[in-house]
This record gives C-alpha cells, sequence and structure tokens, in this order.
C-alpha cells in the first residue's frame, strides 16, 4: 500500500534571516506521519513572488498534496495568495463567502473591515476556503495546494480543519531500538539487516546520555509482521534485551 | 551592493517524519544574516539518492554557495557524501587525508578503525576537507557545495570551521519597531512607507503580548541613513515615539 505524498512550502524572509525559527514544518511532518501522508520535501523560500509561484508549479506536479504557511495577512508583504493563483493560472479577488467571514468576525469586535484587512478576503476562483477558528480570516485550497496561515497556533487550527477532508493511508509503524554503543561499531550488523528486509526504512541518529555515546536505531514500514521479525533481528545482532 | 547568495539542504528522513525538529537551518540562517550571506532557499529532502543529486543540483546551480547537514556518517542510511558527488560527477572513494585524520583519533581513544567508520573517510576527488572538532570525522567542500553533519554540535563546529573561508558582503541592517495595535491597522500606513524605500525589506510579524495585538516590524537594507528615515517615516505614521 501506498501513502498519498506530499510537500510543504514555508514562505517568509523572517525564517531565511534567522529572526524567527519556524515550527510548522515540524508540526505538519508529524501530524501527516500520523494521519498516513508522507511528507517528502520541505522548502522555505522568502516573501518573493517568483520564488513562490516557482516553487508552487514544481511542488505541486511533483506530489498530491501541496501545504504552504506563511504571507496570508494583511500587510504589503502578505504575497502569497495572489502568487498562489498566480501558480495556477487562477484569477482572484475578494470573495463574498470570505468577505462575509470577516466583516461577521469584525463587526462582532467593532473593529473595522478596512481595505487592509479586506485583502484577506482575497481568493482564488474555484478554490475553496480552509477554516480558521482562532482569527477567522480563511486559508484556501486551490487544486492539490493548501494555502495557509504563518502563526502556528492559526496554522495548527487550519490544519485541523483541513485535514480530515484528504485522502491517506495508514500511518507507518514504527519500532525505536536504542544502543548504548558508537555508530561506527554497529553499522555493519544494521546494513546486513537493511539488505534483508529491502521494505523497512532503517535510520541510525547517534547522540548520547550521560556521556555515552547512544544510538537511537528506528525501523518504519507498512507491515507489522515484518517489523517484528526486523526489530528482534537487530536487537539478536546487537545483543540488545528486548524493553 | 549585493551579498553573496547562499541555499540550505537538510537531509534526513527523520525531519520529514516529525521524529526530529531541524535545528541546523535556523542556526544557518542567523550566522548567514551576520556574516553578510543572503540565504534565499532552503529544502529539506529524503534520504534518498535522487533527491539530494536533483537538490544539489538545483541549488548549487542557482546560487553563490550551498550549505548541506545530514548523512555524512557511518551507517547504510549515510549516502549524502555520494550522493553530492554524482551530483558534480566526482569519483569518490577513501582519501588518505581523511583516513589519517580518523586513524588518529579513533588510535588513541583505543577504538577500532573498522570498514563502517572507515566510510567516513570516502571524500570526492577534487574536495577540501571541513574541520570537525568534536568527532573527527571531517565534513568537505565540493564545488560550491559544503557537506556537513547532521548533528548540531558538529555542524556547528564544521560551520565555524567553514564560515572564516567564504566571501561575503556586510551584514544587514535590522531595526525593529513594535506596536501594540492589529495588523490590519498599520497595514495601510506600512504600504506607504514600503513604496517610499523600495529597496529596504519591510516586514511585518503578527504576534501578542499580554493579551494584546502587537506587530512587530522589521526594516532590514544595507544603508545606514535611508534605514534611519524609513524607521522614523514609520513611527511618525504610527505616532510611535522612539524606543
Amino acid at each position: 500500500m501506498t501513502n498519498p505524498t506530499a510537500a510543504m512550502l514555508v514562505i517568509g524572509d523572517e525564517i531565511l534571516s534567522g529572526r524567527t525559527r519556524d515550527s510548522n514544518a515540524h508540526h505538519l511532518a508529524g501530524r501527516l506521519d500520523a494521519y498516513g501522508i508522507d511528507l517528502r520535501e520541505v522548502r522555505v523560500v522568502a516573501d518573493d513572488r517568483d520564488a513562490i509561484v516557482d516553487a508552487v508549479r514544481a511542488l505541486s506536479a511533483a506530489y498530491d498534496q501541496l501545504f504552504t504557511s506563511g504571507g496570508i495577512g494583511p500587510t504589503h508583504d502578505d504575497i502569497t495568495a495572489e502568487s498562489v493563483a498566480a501558480a495556477f493560472d487562477a484569477p482572484i479577488s475578494v470573495r463574498e463567502d470570505a468577505r462575509a467571514i470577516l466583516a461577521a468576525h469584525y463587526d462582532a469586535r467593532g473593529i473595522e473591515l478596512n481595505a487592509a484587512r479586506l485583502r484577506m478576503a482575497r481568493i482564488p476562483d474555484g478554490a475553496s476556503l480552509i477554516e480558521n477558528a482562532v482569527s477567522a480570516a480563511p486559508g484556501f485550497s486551490l487544486g492539490n495546494a493548501h494555502v495557509m496561515a504563518g502563526v502556528p497556533k492559526i496554522f495548527e487550527a487550519m490544519l485541523d480543519a483541513l485535514l480530515p477532508s484528504l485522502a491517506h493511508g495508514a500511518a507507518r509503524q514504527v519500532r525505536q531500538v536504542e544502543i548504548v554503543r558508537g555508530e561506527g561499531d554497529i553499522a555493519e550488523a544494521l546494513s546486513s539487516v537493511a539488505e534483508t528486509y529491502p521494505s523497512i526504512a532503517i535510520g541510525s541518529y547517534p547522540t548520547s546520555r550521560d556521556g555515552q555515546p547512544l544510538v537511537r536505531i528506528l525501523l518504519r514500514g507498512d507491515e507489522v509482521g515484518m517489523l517484528d521479525e526486523a526489530e528482534k533481528k537487530v536487537r539478536d545482532l546487537l545483543d540488545e534485551p528486548a524493553s
């Protein structure tokens, strides 16, 4: 069984200048892994129309789903919506359904729906809205691209609203084995297990605990029986009792 | 004055599955910003040869420098060195200078330099080594690609060793203005400043403090005089006294 594939595009100068550390890619990665969509690539680009258009075209063509974060607020540097529209050759303008959502939100708070805020109601023709339970201004899905906010709380709320509508496979099964040894000592044994079980992705991640070298070995795959076998093989080869 | 441009390629299944949160991209972004190299793009791909080769080719062609992290350890899933070599059509094999570094390191610790550890001495023809002050096994520069480890402590040490050898421009000057208002209230004024000073990148980042909406405005550019002017204009327009 093959899971749908996905990419993420993070948009924002502030990430590339080091002022802000992105957290949306890591959040998305964990959610997709649990949901059964394979995240294959992440890109971060600046608030630059050409860079966004090129990345959206490349990633939406290469993967089943594309998730974007950032650049859909009311200010001049928020150019994601029009850039995604351009990438799909879709016209974009203030749309009545989005305008009504903003009007209701701001009216209830006595805040003026001015021209800047109305920018957030510009939605490409043919897109469907993604609910924003935090601050009303919606994201949208156009083709296989899902355009969401950069503020983590809003990104996460939009993802909650979006995800149940997307096709998915099974969550990958994962086994973890920790070995208190240097990575160079176990590499050969690990390699032989990887050759025996080509359908299982075996990752080896060196770290340390209490000053001792420690390797975290992750086995990931779809078939529980085969994972059990491979995990046993790793433990046997490395004389590591099952935890 | 134009700064050199750069991209980063983060390599690792563990990032895309959400098991590990990358920190190297954020570290690199801050270091390059202070050093006067413009980071324009970051990509994250899996431990997959074709994905690495394609990304290395695209990014090394599009930018002045390419920094990679991850996939240069001793285990079967460490395929970055051979993939980068393939991207540049360079032969790769165990190189004597790298082997000698590993031999000295492991000999001093009474650890065997076995076949797996020797994998870390495979360096493409024509590459120069990047020193690893933490655990000896070197990174390398091939063409404009700089191949470094994924373990953050080692990545950071390699970057320390590498950076002084690279051409750079001036660190971007940055001004920050915080406004305790909604982003939609200040968008229009901000937009007029952005139009007046096209050479200054003005970013607007909504957040909150003590339950109040707060916008962090960043002005970035090369010319101090023009930045001073633009900052004053923002403060005047928004009635925000200089801090």
